[in-house]
Order: structure tokens, then sequence, then C-alpha cells
């Protein structure tokens, strides 16, 4: 044990959103830092993730997705950060970690719940984004979800997003023929295609389902839904005859639930023989390792690009947020909350 | 070669219904009997089946379900009869076959497209029924598409149906513990506790999901889906994890299109990891031979009951098709043509 720390600043809930989560609903607050325990770290946050999966634990209604937050309680969330204080001589001292409380500057961690990551493996924001649940999430989406095979017209919703953009680019080097994204805007669009490798990149805002069907006019195999909605619809009428949908999200469909599409349109899923998988990514962490060390080589001979958008600074951690459920960012959203090296 | 016969009566497509179909899309003509060539029988049919499936194929927008119909053309679709010709030693005249040539009081069938059945084994309504197409829906449906899993909880929509009966009360055999039916009015919902042994019945009139709270207070696991629509949703909020969705038909969805409520339930699918899977019966013949040595066997023993609506004579078909499509039935829809012993 070497460092310690009286007081340190977290985001709390403030209260519940009612519709569309605000800036209202989050408080920075100071707070003192608990005396460590045995088996507990002291980690300096450095990287925060910021995660669709958070608005449905801000809210009441949505029972089954993990742990809901408390009103007045820290929000938390995956982060990675310098252990500063060790009660284990197998942690040492300014290395680093990775753990699941993150919206703090600093963090108390059980020990057994935080992952060593090495920064020269990979760079610190990718073990929270390519290489992180982010990362994996798209992996376990196309290959158990899925069920990619070799060949497959692949269609990725939200692709300029943090899992979309992974799961594009994975799905191309784990053996699709033809990757197509949609995205919001001329200018994710053509980012998709001239940066990440897709072959062809349809802006949602236009006509999606004609999009569609000109990028993929022989039909798509698999389309993993981040997004719900009309993109589901539009993907249900492209699947060819025994396609599968990996359901992972659904942003827009929790945002307009008055607008969304008719249920009917699950017809085409008797007509074609459809498969639609729901999937949570903390079933599979029997893929974790395999995931790690096929993702990591894949960054390490330039096959992927990790994207990030960073603000910086805990007082933008809501704003970073927000701006993320509204397609703000391109790739993984991050906040930076203390430098690399203090 | 024996018999033959000059001319029959047979329903043909007057045209295509534009939303809900009606007596004005059928004309009973009657029309010249070909000669029979090499290879092909002269059946008399005795019964003929009238199938929900139908409505899809009068229709020209859903262009994934087997073979459309054509205007002026005779319908089709499963019937029994007695041969009556025959330019084959294998097959006796005074047999009995199932083919494809329904809608039609005689039949020029190539025998590679027709079964022998044996009237000795079951009754010949069965063949179309519980031991045909029907049947055979509910086993690949509950064995394949559902996964059906010793001591699971399993609701039927449309139960008191042709392919709903025959599902719940094979799930029981097959292993479920319990097993919920919903079906329209109380005297259905109660036929499908008294006289096919399901657990509970749920008038789906009445409250649906508070029926099926009160029914499977733990949740289901498996949900056999005849209907889409307002059943859907309600069995995707009382699915268990891990749950799983058989989709079969989706009759009120097809007729109430406008009316459908929203595609974002399907969020439930994702925070519940729920498998949704629409088959097509043809798909899984290799099941066949299991399937009917298995289900005859129940009916010698009385463990399944078989249940009919039998109308009489070609000229009221239609009708019988359009009051299966309003729930008139009970039971599979059939209708008798000529006499089983001619």
């Amino acid at each position: 044990m070497t460092s310690s720390v009286a007081k340190t600043r977290m985001v709390t809930l403030a209260s519940r959103p009612d519709g569309e989560p605000g800036p209202e609903n989050f408080d920075v607050v100071t707070a003192p830092v608990p005396e460590l325990r045995d088996g507990q770290l002291l980690v300096r946050n450095i990287y925060m993730s910021v995660d669709p999966a958070m608005r449905g634990r801000m809210e009441t209604t949505e029972k089954h997705y993990t742990t809901n937050f408390t009103v007045g309680d820290p929000l938390d969330g995956s982060a990675v950060g310098e252990v500063i204080a060790s009660t284990l001589p197998a942690v040492a001292v300014g290395s680093h970690v990775r753990h699941r409380l993150g919206w703090r500057e600093h963090a108390v961690v059980d020990a057994a719940t935080a992952t060593p990551v090495d920064p020269s493996t990979a760079a610190l924001p990718d073990w929270l984004g390519i290489l992180g649940q982010t990362g994996f999430t798209a992996y376990v989406g196309l290959t158990r979800a899925g069920r990619l095979a070799k060949g497959d017209t692949v269609f990725v919703s939200a692709a300029a997003g943090a899992v979309g953009s992974a799961a594009g680019q994975f799905a191309r080097l784990l053996g699709a023929d033809r990757v197509i994204g949609s995205a919001g805007g001329p200018k994710k669009a053509r980012f998709l295609v001239d940066e990440l490798g897709f072959d062809a990149g349809i802006d949602y805002r236009d006509d999606l389902s004609a999009g569609l069907d000109a990028a993929a006019p022989a039909g798509i195999d698999l389309y993993f839904d981040n997004v719900g909605g009309e993109h589901l619809v539009a993907a249900l009428y492209a699947l060819r005859e025994r396609g599968r949908v990996a359901l992972c999200g659904m942003i827009s469909d929790m945002r307009d639930r008055d607008s969304s599409p008719a249920i009917s349109h699950l017809i085409q899923a008797t007509l074609k023989r459809l498969t639609i998988q729901g999937f949570i990514v903390r079933d599979h962490e029997d893929l974790r390792a395999e995931f790690e060390a096929t993702v990591s080589a894949w960054l390490r001979e330039g096959k992927v690009r990790s994207q990030a958008t960073v603000s910086t600074g805990i007082e933008n951690a809501p704003d970073a947020f927000l701006s993320m459920l509204t397609g703000g960012n391109v790739g993984k959203a991050l906040v930076q909350l203390s430098e690399e090296s203090a």
C-alpha cells in the first residue's frame, strides 16, 4: 500500500429519466474514499466507458438487465486505471487494471473483480473498446448469436458506433464475403467504407430499405442489430432464407417506442425460417480468451482499426453519455479522467 | 385401370383478396378430368384439408411461401381419397392415398406425389389432421424450432385450432411439465382443459397477459406461436431467460397489420436471451417417420384426441376456409367431398 486519497469526484444518479435521459438525471459529487480492506485496490481511473446499456439500468421498468442503478448512488461501468495502492503482493502499485467501477475518479476495487491489462499489448483505450466488452460483444454476437459462416453477407446497424464498428471489421476477418453498415449521415456512411473497409455504407436518414437493396441485391445472411425499429424491419425483408438476426441493443426502439413499426413484420421470420437470437455477453465468458488472443493479434497486424471519441473530465461524463445516445460519437465513447502517466 | 370420370367439380381462385378474403375470391366450376398418363392415379377425394397457409398463397405479396395460386386455376391442398383408376400395378384400385390435389372432387395425381394411407391404422380424417401435415407441424415446431425440453412450461396460442390442439397434447407427451393454451371464448378455453388435458385454458378475449400470468406465475419456457400480435407480445414478457419461441403461423397479424403492437417489444428477446425461430415444416421430412410412428402409437393407446370440424360438399369448401380464419373451427378443419365407402 502506498498512496491514499481522501476524497474523489463521482457521478451519481440524481433521478430516473422520464422518457429521454437528460443532464438533470446526473449529479457530480465529491465523496470520501473508504479505507482499503484486505483484498482491495485503490485505482486512479484513467479512462471510463460510456455504454448504451446504462440507459436501461437508469430506468426501473426493465428488470432483467444486470443490476439497475439506485437514485443517489454512484453509477458504474467499465474503466481502466493505475493501481495506486494495493493490499495484495500480486498486484503491483503502478500496474494497470480494468474493472467495473467507472464514473468516479478514484475507485476502491475488490481485486477479484479487476483484470490486469498490459498497456504494451494494446493502448489503454483499446482495453475498454475493441479489446474490451465492446469488442467482445461484437465477437460473441457474430460467432455465437449470429452463427457467422464463411461467405455470409453481413449487415450491421449503428456501424459507426462502438460495437458496430468492431462487428463490421470482425465479420470480414471471420470470413464474411460482404459487409454492409448503416450510420447516421453521409460522412459516417463514407467513413465505414473509407476507413473501416466495409463494402457499403448506408446513410439511414435516406431510404434505408432502398439502400440495403442496392448494397445487397441478393439479400443478407446475418443482421447484427444494434438499434431495432425500422432497421430491424428492413433487415427482416432483406434476409435470405435461413438468415439470422443477432439482437444486441435496440437503442432506437428504447427511444421511440410509440413510433415503432409493427411486430407483424415478424411474419418474415416464418416465411424464411429465420433465427432471431437475443444474447447477453456475460453468458459467453468461455469465449473471452479466444477473443483476446484473436483481436490483439489483429490489432498488432494492423488488420482492425480501433476508433474512439474521447471526452475529458468527469464533469463531462453525463454529456458524453447523452451525446452517444443520439449518435454523437464515432467508435467507442470514452471519458478520460486522468493522465495516462501521472 | 378401371373407373373413369369425365368431369369433376373444383374450386378455383376467382380473384386475389384485397385485405380479408371473402366468398367472392372463389369459384366452384365443373371441368373435364384429363386422361391418365403413365404413373398417374385417378383419385376420388373423400376428405380435403382447409389450411391457414392457403391465405398467404392467395396473395401476391408474400413471395416466399411455397407456390402462390394463380387466378383462374384450381386451388390445391392436402386430401385423402380412394384410388379409382391406376396405371401402376403397385397401387391397387380401392386403396387409399394422401396427396396434394384437394379442392376438387376427383384428382389426377402423379403416383410419386401420393402416399398410401391405411384406414385401419387411423381414421381417414386423422391422416389429414393429427397424423398429417397439421400434426407434423406441431411436432416439428415443438421439437425442432422450439427445442422442447423435459420440464418445460409450454404456452400454445390458437390451442383449440388444428395445429394448436395437437401441439398442446404432444407437448405434454414429449415431457412438458405444464401446458397452457389460449382460445377464443370461455367454451373453447374450457375445452382445452376438460377434453385435451391442458393445465390451463385462457380466453384471449379477456386480459391475455393477466391470464398468462395467472396460469404460469413462474413464466414460460416455450411459446408455440400460431397467431403473432398481442399473443406474441404477451409471451415475450412471460418467457423466462433463455426461453424459445417457435413461429408457426401469425394468422391474427396477417389479418390486423394496422393494429399490430410494436416490434420494440422484441427488446425482451435481448434482455432474456430468447431464441425466436421461424420454421417451415417441409424442411423437416427427415422427422416424418419418427412422427408417424410416435403419434400413431399415441392414437392407438388413446393418449391423444383427434379433433375435427367437418363440412360437407365441395360447394361449402370456401366457407369452411373463411370460417376457419375467424376461429369457427375446433381442431382440424376438413371438408368431406364424398362418402368413405362409395
